[in-house]
């Protein structure tokens, strides 16, 4: 059993990606950015089965994204591209939940996302999914449904910075520790969901997820 | 010696708050917020003497924050005002360093403040001071000097928000646990440092700390 395999237990931090596929970029009616747009979650933003999502306070549109996390498993800063790959020790499914609505307010006014993205089960995740399961964390396929019904579907070679690239850069600005994680960006096709909702994911056929909407 | 004595060993998280003193908001010509502003910084933005802040990738403008830091001392969810201080075991002296030209570039464009706001060194911190040394965190003094010259000289009962109102709000939407840090804002008389300058900062005369950046 790697060490990895409870990296929500011990790791201390979860960077994100917003904006890395240009689907849902535009989606939101956003533009394509130029550098990565990163925020954070905090650990007790996981969640994990059998538990559910929890709204936040004040909601009135919680949105799922679903998107890969890479799992560090070693330590290190200002890391290359080319070794990008050697800091992760595998992978698991996300969901970066969001409060859209909440989200909105902020960026109008030029506020931090915190209160919309890094709440108590913000960050439901799957099992860790060990590096040599996944040969290519650019070409799979990262899906979801609401109820039965598929909402996203993509694969993650229309990422706009790959896995290394954003390594690379998020470590420029935060150490990397082992048991961190990253979430890449969500693929189009993110909607809302409400108390009693279910919402399944996964990545390939490898691994997937259940939650429930508390 | 309290098991908090070393709490930026352990702690998982930083939540800050922005805009806390209206005499700081002022300056940044920034409306009072209706609701605390929230953002996070990762354990990896720790740095004790003697060690240095150092600069962020692309940093034109470095800026000190002096704040009041209150250390958790029992976790917990949605605490109520009047319970909240419970939840304290103690404080700290801490700076928010804060690359101001990208957040005002972030802020611009609607984008989350971490890259800004939670970059490796951005929250120094002072020795941990048992909650008993502090009669009542709404009337301490918080100063900072560069190279000698005073720079920041507050009295925490200019808060817009009480260390019990923060604790009860964001309590709502994160989990506090044991270790975390909750910085409480900085009072007016921000302003740039580069490398080379020292920064000394401290509450009342309890405790000070003394950083060089690099
Ligand atoms: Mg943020
Ligand atoms: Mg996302
Ligand atoms: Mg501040």
């Amino acid at each position: 059993m790697s060490k990895y395999s409870r990296f929500w237990e011990f790791g201390r931090k979860i960077i994100c990606v917003g904006r890395n596929f240009r689907a849902h970029a535009k989606e939101l009616g956003n533009e394509v950015p130029d550098d990565p747009i990163i925020f954070l979650k905090p650990s007790t933003a996981y969640v994990r089965e059998p538990n559910k999502i929890r709204l936040p306070p004040n909601t009135n549109e919680l949105h799922h994204e679903v998107e890969l996390g890479l799992v560090i498993g070693k330590n290190g800063s200002n890391i290359t591209e080319e070794n990008a790959m050697e800091h992760v020790a595998g992978y698991c499914v996300a969901l970066d939940m969001t409060d859209r609505d909440k989200q909105t307010a902020l960026k109008k006014k030029g506020l931090p996302w915190s209160l919309a993205k890094s709440f108590d089960t913000s960050c439901p995740v799957g099992d860790f999914l060990p590096k040599e399961m996944i040969r290519n964390p650019e070409d799979v396929r990262l899906w979801l449904k609401v109820n039965d019904v598929m909402k996203q579907d993509g694969q993650t070679d229309c990422m706009i910075f790959s896995p290394s690239k954003l390594i690379s850069f998020v470590s420029g600005y935060f150490t990397l520790e082992e048991g961190d994680l990253i979430l890449t960006g969500t693929p189009s096709g993110v909607g809302p969901v409400s108390a009693g909702d279910r919402i399944e994911a996964g990545v390939n056929e490898l691994s997937s997820i259940k939650f429930l909407i508390e």
